[in-house]
């Protein structure tokens, strides 16, 4: 097997949070137990949260194969360095908080506001949407669930099914999701928003029932699916029919290479019925630097006719404190001319990987979606558990991928494919796929 | 009035959000309503989160005088350069980011283990902590509110009165604290654990309500009280007799000066009912950098034996995604030995800054807690309502502080002043309040 140094060992190989188990949770314990109740919701989630899950298999792998070379397409962890305008930016910032006139203490929760101004000007021009409306965070993850804590319990939630996997934790974890029923592996109160090839990935909704909260996601993860202008219209129409709110996940819009729109916000009064959640990670490697946006439009009311944005500007202030004021500065520099150009090509970069992935899979003769919108290609193995495709593949490739599965009951019989990677890298597991499939 | 350049007014004057009331919440509204019902938590909520709410009075006091140098002893916000030691060593790993060996993606999402293990060795030596037990977050703040998603609405809780209002507000969030009553100022479920000089700022423990959680802040915000290692005992022991978690915030240990514990993991036990929250912020300068820790000891267990770090780590997997790697390579040089050292100086020098503004209010024959063990002097004025206090200080002297009564109805009669400002500030300040009340 040639050499591929696309990740160190050293770091698979760090030393995991180990249960203590032989101390508690066997009905035997010596020591003190609180009398605080566990929250229902948190043992009404099912198993581990899928990455970290990926990420303990890879390790499990890595023991056993300590000498073999693995190759990361799992987890859609971006490789390719940040562009130096942007890393300079940062440590430019960074130097200055060692000045007297550089140092800056608290900034406002909601964000650096030429920031906010900057993302508006660039990502919603000509859709009416103004820096206040625009709140900074640490990434799209984390304002999902802050917007769980807007939302609370009391709501009704449609997934895409298959889709991210934190929409549907964290609505467990607030307790809108009710039971866990194994039989269809759903949650009792989750709408699942089927999402197939058959329906070019877009649900059909007209058999949707009706929920407070529908988290949409475009271009989608797993499926690389970029919902069209006329699907996106078909939703926002849905969303206004049924008083609902949709939550816009565009955390890929970088990665669109058709008409797709980019944002919710293309489509008319959209901003009546939507909060969009993007992120810096995928579209300027940021997934370490962490930073991400919310767009909540003043138009957005509850059906008392109060404004969302005023309770979600009060959780910024309360659950959260701003993100950090360097990575901000590095989102100026990635919005700078220089800095969005050079974005651009790292883009470009990832989706010649995915060409390269779903060139691979189609050669092998399966069917591929996604890879052309969206860094993830999705692989169907008809009639295969996921999981198993995931472990053969493992085993037998030393590649990482993600069993469907893992994104909901629609996923089963995929894979997907990260795209995220070094050119090398992808080469090498498109021939070690080749030779083993072949 | 001399000139004194403590703060910016381009960024008070920065435009806030502004709720377009015109087209909603008038029962006139002409757009289009959601069905979606307004959290009632949220409704629950009174008035604005207190620091957003000092920050807008700030904002009305400089538009009504433009011309006057303001001083802030309000927000605790820091305000001396990070040692460049420091700033240094993000700016490096800033830099790193644009190389092929530097880049990082994705972290674990419970932190960097280096800089958990230098935490469990600085802060928890001797006390049996190790680094999987830390969980490096973006801030205490924010930490609270995932605490709060973990524990759920199922929760009794207690808070010291006056406190952090973090506490209250995001146990309200959540779902645990009843309605607000005007007539006491407290929410109805919640247990307000009264602290007074009276009672050396402690709590009478013997007629405390057994709860679920107690929030207990040493050394105190707002009134800079730092428990004994006897008062923390007895608040273990009260614990563990009613099977209590304790949620220690230690956010101020630093700038504890006597030999008060600096973790409640000094006290014997407290691995079996506490957690710990701690944070950069006012140790490091770290407030707009965003940097803090949890501690989540193995032994601590739900009434059915359940590891609560096991629920926490799931939490922080699925709602956070780790602090940023550049804030986080920070942290790591703050605990190098130069770090440490030079970090020392800069609380020593708000140490100073406390010790004049208490000195300053003492010589105005004004009864002052606090300043000794914490950066904040709490300063009684008797008989008189703390928002007129805070308005009559910011009136006459442009000086803002905050009220007491915004940490609880037992912060009535008391303003909070921070120690956080340039010497030259600190001093003009005290200038100003010696003129005006003598």
């Amino acid at each position: 097997m040639s050499s591929c140094i696309c990740i160190p060992h050293a770091i698979l190989l760090q030393p995991k949070t180990i249960w203590n188990s032989s101390k508690s949770n066997n009905g035997r314990r010596l020591g003190h137990c609180t009398e605080v109740p566990r929250n229902v919701n948190m043992e009404n989630l099912q198993s581990g949260y899928l990455f970290p899950e990926i990420f303990k298999r890879e390790s499990e792998h890595v023991r056993k194969y300590p000498d073999a070379s693995l190759i990361r397409l799992g987890i859609g962890d971006t490789s390719e360095p940040i562009p130096d305008i942007i890393t300079s930016a940062m440590a430019e910032h960074a130097f200055a908080l060692s000045t007297v006139k550089g140092y800056k203490g608290y900034g406002e929760e909601q964000g650096n506001m030429a920031l906010r101004k900057a993302i508006a000007e660039i990502f919603y021009k000509d859709m009416g949407l103004k820096g206040n409306e625009i709140f900074i965070s640490d990434g799209a993850q984390c304002d999902i669930s802050r917007l769980q804590m807007l939302l609370g319990s009391n709501m009704t939630v449609a997934v895409q099914d298959p889709s991210f996997p934190a929409y549907t934790d964290s609505s467990v974890i607030v307790g809108q999701a009710g039971k866990f029923q194994p039989e269809t592996e759903k949650y009792k109160n989750i709408v699942y928003m089927n999402c197939t090839p058959e329906n070019g990935f877009f649900p059909d909704l007209s058999t949707t029932s009706r929920t407070n909260i529908i988290f949409f996601c475009s271009p989608n993860n797993p499926t690389g699916h970029a919902a069209s202008w006329q699907q996106l219209k078909q939703l926002v129409e849905f969303a206004k029919a049924n008083g609902s709110i949709i939550i816009y996940d565009s955390a890929y819009a970088a990665y669109i290479s058709n008409a797709s729109p980019r944002s919710i916000y293309e489509i008319p009064g959209a901003r009546e019925v939507a909060i969009e959640i993007s992120s810096f990670s995928k579209f300027a490697g940021f997934t370490g630097v962490r930073l991400g946006w919310t767009v909540v439009p003043e138009e957005l009311v509850y059906s008392n006719g109060y404004p969302v944005i005023k309770d979600f500007d009060r959780i910024v202030c309360t659950c959260f404190n701003g993100a950090s004021n360097i990575a901000q500065a590095g989102g100026l520099a990635c919005l700078s001319p220089d800095g969005y150009q050079a974005l651009n090509s790292v883009v470009g970069y990832y989706k010649e990987n995915a060409k390269i992935i779903v060139d691979t899979f189609e050669s092998l003769g399966l069917k591929v979606y996604g890879g052309k919108n969206a860094p993830y290609a999705w692989v169907h193995f008809p009639g295969k558990s996921s999981w198993d495709t995931f472990a053969e593949i493992l085993e037998k490739t030393h590649i990482v991928t993600i069993p469907g599965s893992g994104f909901g009951p629609g996923g089963e019989e995929y894979i997907r494919v990260s795209a995220f990677g070094q050119r090398e890298c992808i080469l090498e597991a498109s021939r070690r796929l080749k030779n083993f499939y072949t």
